[in-house]
């Protein structure tokens, strides 16, 4: 039988904010698994803001070009191994690109393990969740009693970022863009307070919302609001530096932050940039204690589940609008 | 008798670059030394970017006024102690300010051991050598063989930065202004290149002299040469952020360098903003490498000794302006 491969298809680099017209859907052979690789069919396809970064020249990874299929990370099943330790039905997270099919060298691949809902294992089992908590405990290193303020903070990384800073006994501050955002943080998710970027001066706002400080900031954002927590940070404070989204979404890099670097001087100021895979040594704790939370209720998993390969460049367009709340993702076939 | 004091003024705050015209020379009464206290006649005052910065606002000593008797370091010798652990002729490093007798607290002195030359105190003894020693060693953390860029390179602490790196194994490129500066830097101090600021594309320029990029950055100057570094520097490389002087000699704060956080994030990097005092604790081990490499040979010390009170307003203006290699002090009556 033979059978075609769905694929969507970054048609066209964008040059200032994203549209899903910078997409096209293609169709293309199926793909084979050739000795050492694995044939995966896309379960849940994972969103996140890097991959607007991906557009803008090399990073962590090489840079997209036009006529790429979409790269993206995904929850993905095992359809057809041709590699000894995978068989079919095994479930892995692989860069599968936005397609049905991929075929994926197995060492490039992470198995994880099948449990319910299956889509905790792209949010706080994983990205997310891990992201989150190296990023926090390892950078940030928070003591109990600081003040830690994070921004996205109803985003996927975000919002577990503040759950486990307030499980280690620090106040925990949101930083989020308007107020049903707001309310979520402190009603539902425990932060002790939340700053509305939308509705005026962060920097005053967060100097309310912290009258004693800020001892570590939680970066996914840069720019302004980067510049607005540096400006309050406590003398010895941390910066976890996990992102720029600010950044991601236009043409050229801006100006950086007022302050860089001579508050980084005077306060005595760490900043650490990191991805998750620095920690890939650590992996197995961490997900163990998240596993803890989770089960116990001390740290509520947030999820954003869309449908359908057709709907992944306006949840992307969305993703970088601020529109999700939680792990946003897209069921696939 | 009765003795005046002569001091130096900060009669106005610069609103842009400082000029000697901002200071004015004042007399005062001879100061007594209150319970706790020791009266101290300056001996070589100490220069330092810093003292542009103080001017600007609160740093870690709060910010200076006018009308105050100008701020800074200096190597003083005890004339009259009312504390126990310290004898006329004693030696000390005290906040002297810029007059001939200060009484100074004495538990905020530092007594120092008499050696010759007495200048080496201020230069590689002194806050110079310490902030060298630290920034590099305990922020930049060099391993042997990796690529080592100081700026300010001609300067007091830069120019020990750089020796440091060489003899931890490092390939070591200074940044400094001028040709005169960067035939130093190679020839006379062992510094593997030099990039001369003034010469052009300092981006373009370093990455000629860095074939392999920058694993650590030891930065004065912050600004545009931050930026240059910034975005040659390797993956999990550290930036030891010691000073901003670009930044000190002007009005209000310009934007930031681009590039902050999107490369810290993408690249991994860390920067910790630090001052000498954060390692009080190490002093003496530090000092007695430093000792050691000084009596080998292997680091030289370059001072800019001036002599005068009344020729410090025009010394700072010039370490300002970039005319000092190694460190200036001024020798005072």
């Amino acid at each position: 039988m033979t059978q075609d491969n769905h694929q969507i298809v970054l048609a066209e680099l964008p040059q200032g904010k994203l549209e899903a017209s910078h997409f096209r859907a293609a169709t293309a052979p199926m793909p084979a698994a050739a000795e050492g690789e694995v044939l995966v069919k896309t379960l849940y396809m994972s969103l996140d803001a890097a991959n607007r970064a991906w557009m803008q020249g090399a990073t962590y990874r090489s840079a997209l070009k036009a006529g790429d299929v979409m790269a993206g990370g995904a929850l993905a099943e095992v359809v057809e191994s041709r590699f000894p330790a995978l068989s079919p039905g095994d479930l892995v997270f692989a860069d599968t690109g936005w397609q049905i099919y991929a075929a994926v060298p197995a060492k490039r691949l992470t198995k994880l393990p099948r449990l319910e809902p299956l889509t905790h294992l792209l949010s706080v089992y994983g990205v997310a969740g891990l992201t989150a908590y190296f990023g926090l405990l390892e950078c940030g290193k928070p003591r109990a009693g600081e003040t830690v303020v994070v921004s996205a903070a109803a985003g996927s990384v975000g919002s577990i970022v503040g759950q486990i800073a307030r499980i280690k006994g620090c106040r925990t501050v949101g930083i989020a863009g308007g107020a049903a955002k707001c309310a979520l943080l402190t009603r539902d998710l425990g932060f002790d307070a939340a700053v509305d970027y939308k509705a005026g001066d962060v920097r005053r706002a967060l100097r309310a919302a912290c009258p004693e400080g800020i001892d570590v900031y939680f970066d996914n954002v840069g720019g302004d609001i980067f510049e607005a927590c540096l400006f309050n940070m406590n003398n010895a404070g941390r910066i976890a530096c996990c992102g720029a989204v600010s950044q991601y979404d236009g043409a050229a890099p801006r100006a950086g932050p007022r302050g860089v670097p001579g508050l980084i001087v005077t306060k005595r100021l760490t900043l650490r940039g990191f991805i998750v895979s620095d920690f890939d040594a650590q992996r197995s704790e961490a997900l163990a204690e998240l596993k803890g939370w989770v089960d116990s209720g001390q740290l509520q998993v947030r999820e954003d589940v869309l449908e359908g390969l057709e709907n992944l460049p306006e949840a992307l367009v969305g993703l970088l609008a601020g529109e999700n709340i939680g792990k946003r993702m897209v069921k696939i076939g």
